[in-house]
């Protein structure tokens, strides 16, 4: 296992990732076919956070940040860097330091599969992280990783240079090469959807406008006006 | 097992629900005996939450948001949708669309034993949702289910109509025909609190006010000063 | 098992708890070698919760709040309540009549390896709380237990009179005995993050402050251009 | 919140119980339209551990055993003790001297939606149990609570009488009222797996038995010899 | 943070310590009043697995094992070792060499709160561990740590020298100076138990045995003969 | 996002999968630099599971086994199916209709980061499966999927035709074209273990072995006699 820090590597377009930003985790990942979230323990430290960008990506070993800070070294304005442990951790391997250099260097974000200290600082400064925990437990900088190499992040495959998207609803990740089919085809849903909430606002039923009351009947779903009925 | 889709259920009576909404969950626990809680991984989705209904249950396929479509047929103004799989899930089953139908037929919350999606724009929109995940993860709407039917959500069974009393410290029923006689065993238990709480206030000790040092004592506790004792 | 309620503990001085408390978690468990640090499943019940305070420890049964008011029967003013339960319970042992009653005799906060309840009125009070669970499940005041004795606490064991200091990145306990010292050794470091924070901040990397660039070449990781490398 | 104690519950006919006991909870689940199936969290203390038959329910306080001798006083032989808490726990309810006093009494296993102790000996004992946990802590005998009275358990509704059928694969439970015909619809559907079962010995393929190749046409799903593919 | 390896700790003598690993894990629990039982979360890794003996303590890093080799320098006959870590870790720390190490110095087990492996091999050996996971993911030998000194294990402080007993029902540690005293009140319990399991055998009730009729309906349960009741 | 079944997918030579599967899990990990091991929630479902063979892939729908179906199509003597969901899942997706199936065409084992069932049945037939859950729920044949495509389980990423390993100590995945190389360092390591195993067998201390005692002293560990030490 030789251990490497890639220097280049492709990014996507900005473009797509501002309009992948903009569309939200819930749109691009139906605009993709359902694919590409990550686990749903994966969760922002503070409510507003939101952020879309190049996924540079970490392996550390667990309790150990060596890696992160040799990220670093590599990172460009619009990465988000994607963090992973070798084994399960939720040790605070990040915190405000490094969220300083994060900003210094045009870091957007952090997504990591371990834990996250000075959490406080951190919304005061506006740099948002997804985490799986939230723990002041510091780390040492002695053992080498990679950076810059496909890694597993909470469920799901990341290479260096796909689309991070991350808001409230949690995290997915889009192929690179996929970025811009993927937000014009949200787009295309985001207007659709525009038109069907004024017509749900309006008090239409979805039963209706996805024509749902023929499929339920041909489901052999019965409509009954009460009744003595016993449990499903 | 046919599926069903009950129209009419009877409703609680709109001032128990309303003053049950005001006790709030802890309250309205007390006062029906300690019964009725839903398992506490049951959150809401943003601090102020706050929401009381009747309960419009719905059963679902995990995965498969179709039977909520259904039941906002049946929906009318003050129901709380109780939504329900059968079997463990955490996809987003629920998102802003649905909210804005809820809105436009008086729906006044969701309790969800699953996944919701687009939190962010709930929050804005004042739709108070309880999950046990907050997920992207979106549904198809293929596969049968029932409406209006008896329910386990949590741990807890629910039945149509009963009343759904959630804030912040959960999510707690009432069984429709005992609405009025919970509600107001609970505006007697608040009254009785004010009282005690002054004296709180105060600093009179709960040892004081519920006679607690006599018990203590028959216990076989005892006061010492200080001392090298032992682990317990 | 005698049960005992012990009067007197030892305190820790004010200025040392004092100065705990403005470090925080996170710089406190550095300064002390990394430990003391609670298990990360106690979160705050909202955001803004700090506290420091001197250990007020409490054993009782779970489902069981006997005890914690025979605690605020010895408590003094700068105490933080410790609560853990002879078995795992996440039952609401704690609400805002208690919380009441705290604030009356200067305790600043909850530390509760359980349960609580009312954490809307617990937070409009601004009495911070950590905790397993929310859930607003009452407990009875029927068995015995002890105040003011070693307990565990969260994986982690604490005396009476031990420092506690939380805020939103967890929990963490100093001796009592040590509170001094590691005061002195957190502000030297707070001192020192002050200045390596300016460094990173004007976008010098970690590598170089931290001397890392030589250690990441002798531990064999290899810098390289980009790459059609195989996944780690 | 009055408890009770209800001495006689209409009973199961021993064909049909006997019949779901031999079916197994798989083949039952199914039977029954893929409902009834307690979470998957209950787990048997030991391998081999197999039961069926009447559920005698039981609702204790956690930490509280108390019900489950008073649930033997009107236990008749082929029942399944079926005991849940009012709010979740691990303690150890039942060990070895209460299966002593079960089969005595001609029960014939335990489903607990707590812990359960002395588990070598109830192995020993051939004396079945499913449980959340297995744990040494003992319980004490003070709070009352209610037997034969409807309950939930990990899940699912269960009414005093409801036939219980545990193996491996978990637990299942069928209402009394429809225990005769899921037993004849169990049967019939193990006739139909054992002809499926010899042909697809035979190594012919599901695909063909269940006419699944055009479905996954339809489904759009294609067929490829091989390929660079880029991941799904 | 001196880290340390005690040589010389006070060993428990050795008829308290058989006698305690006769009686067993639940009974030695309840002859101490319902203390020192680990969190039930400590399963052992093969069903017949039981053990007893002197704690000999380990405190490593997560991800280090260098700490269990040192600790077997100091090692002798009867000790049990008691592994935990200084953040949550499930990784294999411990191993079939490690095993035979320890069988060549007459320890006993392994109470380890983080990860064994080689499982299928320790069962062979008859060397019994209870553990929080089972994971092949290896460690290193890199880290400080000490022997010998207290430490908490899954919620529960234990001292070098303190009773370990352990068998299928968990882990409980009973301290050095009670040895005795609780291993004489456990010989009592059992032999009390000895003739309530010859009565209830016989079919008596825990009821009349306990005197629990009397406390029933003191508590208010009352005893119906059947009923169109409603859920509790 | 095209669904496709891909026939031919390289395998991995006999030779190496025979020799990984003797080494087992733990060996093979280490062999291959502490990589590849699955989470370690994937638990055998009898003790003496054992398997090694070529991954055949599956991604299913949560809920919907038809992909198993399909994979079954194209599957080899030698392979081991390795099935995982879009989302997550507890559900018995496989059961020992599909185990008699693979039997029949020399399909190894199973590795599902979902549920199984049927489990007393797989374990009389011999089939071996790693598993999240075991879980009597059914499942439908309703939703498009892949076979043979990269998939991400338990935490792993694993291609087609990558050789799995799985026995008690979990689940390893080893890059096909580095089978044979992981095989060949496995084999020195055990023959290495061998002889550490007589020493250590013989009572020579790790510490001697491993050379750890200078290491300690250069960590600043302290051996000491004993101690009124205080908890580290």
């Amino acid at each position: 296992m030789k251990h490497v820090i890639v220097r280049n590597t492709p990014r996507p377009g900005p473009d797509a990732v501002r309009l992948l930003g903009e569309l939200g985790v819930a749109t691009v990942h139906e605009a993709q076919g359902r694919t590409g979230l990550l686990r749903p323990y994966m969760r922002p430290i503070y409510p507003s956070a939101r952020a879309a960008g190049s996924a540079l990506t970490v392996l550390c070993q667990a309790g150990d940040n060596l890696m992160i800070h040799a990220a670093l070294d590599v990172a460009r304005a619009g990465d988000v860097l994607v963090v992973v442990t070798t084994s399960e951790s939720t040790d605070g391997m990040f915190g405000s330091l490094l969220a300083d250099s994060c900003l210094a260097h045009g870091v957007r974000g952090l997504i990591i599969d371990a834990g996250v200290r000075d959490v406080t600082e951190l919304a005061e400064m506006n740099f948002p992280v997804w985490s799986k925990a939230i723990s002041a437990q510091g780390t040492v900088k002695a053992t080498p990783g990679s950076v810059n190499v496909p890694v597993v992040c909470a469920g799901m495959a990341i290479n260096p240079g796909d689309v991070i998207v991350a808001d409230e609803d949690g995290v997915v990740v889009v192929a690179r090469t996929a970025a811009a089919e993927v937000a014009a085809r949200g787009e295309a849903r985001r207007e659709k959807e525009a038109q069907t909430r004024t017509r749900l606002q309006s008090g239409e039923l979805g039963l209706e406008i996805y024509n749902l009351r023929v499929k339920l009947s041909q489901l052999g779903v019965e409509w009954i006006e009460s009744a003595g009925l016993e449990p499903d």
